[in-house]
């Protein structure tokens, strides 16, 4: 992999209240890390490719935490149920036709076109129960480019009939799936029971065994919606909090990295288990609009020190664009604060950055920087179509927040890990 | 003018929970006005010209309630702030540059440029207090074809002291607009008091009898955020309500059409001088998440009568599409009803194309439908860069609805009152 530098308006988090600002400067990648932002190209460089975006923005690739690859079939569409009926009436039908590997080559190849385009460099999605498709997803992920996460998905509960594993079959494609992900080099496996509601206890547990012996990360949903808390309390009868029912297996945090999507509904005992710094809320704002879930607690969970990414979780949520789960974390907390909560909980255009970047990167290593040593992921943002009159009185941050809240789906450039892949 | 159709799939709203839906059909236009919509050309329509956008979804054109134009050139920025420190940290000095008509000239020349690609065909805005801007204003959206109100602001306390006038100066430079106004023919004049914070009650007489004197409409801001109301009981101790302070100037509907901009928090006595029929809220769902004021009770208006429009409320509001004002009506409506409300209020997809549509519409005359009679705008959309794995099972609602969640800005093609603009 060859050295360059990329030329530009550089922007990025330093820690959650503190961004950097570099104006018409140089970002270095070398072998596919961030050498650091200088104003002058260093005399050592000398010779390297320059990527020439003078006057554009250029800020770390984001990092999507939590979305359903096969659902984006129907993204934009059937959000007039909430979550436990939007499941049966719209989302596991759709999840049952990628058991058809032709559907599912042809859905995916839509969906990895559009996330290519996007602002997102960095992920951890769900696939649906089936190896053949996940494996499809997986492929053709790791031919783009991208780095990240995929879980092929389990239940063997609580679902129809024509979206459910036995609980020996759920297991056994799981190791046979695993096997073949040794295959990828940036893609990798990520265990993925649904949510409480359809895994058995005797499945948790297997997947725990899996997770813990080989050293595998963990993905679920956890206090979404109101109805949901109510099933898993019948559910699990003697167990205190829903928190309670991933961590008895070991899936906050406590054995191997985790990943809970949406966290609308912390429970006040059940909050303490999310404090152990290995467990991410992955935060998806416009799903808990769009399925009448809520609006999840952030200021008070980065107060509490708690772990948070952002995600679009599609097809929940309505988009693909990082940019907008950044405005709708912001947006959210302000409608938040406004009718709950003090000041405090105000989640701020600097600290939504950080959410987008660092805050989610942290799960995946040295990612969501352009500080030395960070994985070069970056994109570069063309402001064109924005308003001018006072451009010239703008920072970077300021830029980067019209940026945001004009709509964009797509990048002008995107590099992940120093590899060009727009 | 000439007749001429557009052939393409139809949808519009015949009723708050009814659309009309026509694949493959042919909307006409006499006259500037719609003659309805036909499966088949009619044999009386032989020869006119037919514009071609098969397979193209075409919709009313939208109508935005509320907006200001002046502040276009800090949209999506400087929303940190609640209301009251908003408008005196940022709006008003904004503003005040609009004393420079050169300045003036540049800021709404971009202004007027991307309102026309937008999916906007009507509204009723703010400009400033200044005379010559606002006239400027007006000309341009009149040369584009536009049809609306445009309001020269009055402002005579509570004001910084470069943006203020005497009530003097406020009643002869409002009088000296409506006679420079008397040579438009499509941009009319809207009598607008900013909000009772900053009208004197002098000026709020002397304002009325002008609009009940040349039988105009009005438009201000009710009830958006908490703080600005407990300020206006402290302003108007004697007055019941802050609907009252409007309604004693016949300023709810009483006299002429009113438009009332967020309306977020009713006074249960308050809410009855607002179901008169000739008074609309201008539903601003993003500029009440952005300024922290809340979320207006939409599902309870229409339950109850209330008229209501949607608006963008740019630059509280951080976009010029109605597209995402749709969106976030439907998206307010579900955590207010997760959060306070039964299922009643979620405000539907078909609510939604209503109320940007007839409902706004209304105010306007025969405008927001394509039923015979109607003015004939219409806006084309295309959905080229849509997901359509699944697109031939989709109906033109779902379509619609696909659409808005797309965080599409602009159109394809626009005409407003039978001209094309875009």
């Amino acid at each position: 992999m060859k050295d360059f530098a990329l030329k530009g308006d550089i922007l990025y988090s330093k820690s959650l209240n503190k961004v950097s600002q570099h104006e018409n400067s140089y970002l270095v990648c070398v072998d596919g890390k961030s050498e650091g932002v200088y104003k002058k190209l260093p005399a050592k460089y000398k010779g390297i490719k320059v990527y020439d975006y003078s006057g554009y923005l250029i800020i770390p690739g984001l990092v999507d935490m939590h979305l359903h690859a096969p659902q984006y079939i129907f993204v934009g569409l059937h959000m007039d149920l909430k979550l436990l009926d939007w499941l049966n009436t719209y989302t596991f039908p759709a999840e049952a036709k990628y058991k058809n590997l032709s559907f599912a080559k042809k859905a995916y190849d839509i969906f990895v076109h559009d996330l290519t385009l996007s602002s997102t460099t960095r992920f951890s999605m769900f696939a649906t129960i089936h190896n053949e498709a996940t494996l499809y997803l997986m492929n053709e992920l790791e031919k783009t480019g991208f780095k990240g996460y995929v879980g092929k998905v389990n239940m063997d509960r609580n679902s129809p009939k024509y979206l459910i594993e036995t609980t020996n079959k759920s297991v056994k494609n799981t190791l046979e799936w695993l096997d073949a992900c040794e295959d990828f080099k940036n893609i990798k496996p990520i265990i993925t029971p649904r949510f409480i509601p359809t895994c058995s206890d005797k499945l948790m547990k297997e997947l725990s065994k899996i997770m813990i012996d080989k050293n595998l990360p963990v993905q679920s949903h956890l206090s979404e919606n109101r109805s949901e808390i109510e099933w898993v309390k019948e559910l699990m009868p003697k167990v205190k909090n829903y928190e309670e029912g991933y961590n008895k297996y070991g899936m906050l945090g406590t054995t191997t990295k985790s990943i809970m999507a949406h966290y609308v509904w912390p429970d006040e005992k059940g909050i303490e288990l999310m404090k152990n710094g290995n467990v991410w809320v992955a935060h998806s704002p416009a799903s808990n609009r769009n399925l009448s879930s809520g609006m999840a607690p952030i200021g008070r969970y980065l107060r509490e020190g708690i772990k948070v990414g952002l995600a679009t979780d599609v097809a929940g949520g309505s988009y693909l664009s990082m940019f907008r789960a950044i405005e709708d974390t912001i947006t959210t907390s302000k409608v938040r604060n406004c009718l709950f909560d003090s000041e405090y909980y105000n989640v701020t255009i600097e600290q939504a950055l950080y959410l987008a970047t660092l805050g989610g990167g942290e799960f995946f290593g040295k990612v969501g920087s352009f500080d030395k040593g960070y994985e070069f992921d970056a994109i570069v943002l063309n402001e064109r179509d924005i308003p001018t009159v006072l451009m010239s009185e703008l920072n970077l941050l300021e830029r980067f927040e019209r940026y945001i809240y004009r709509s964009h789906t797509n990048v002008y450039a995107k590099f992940i890990a120093g590899k060009k892949i727009v």
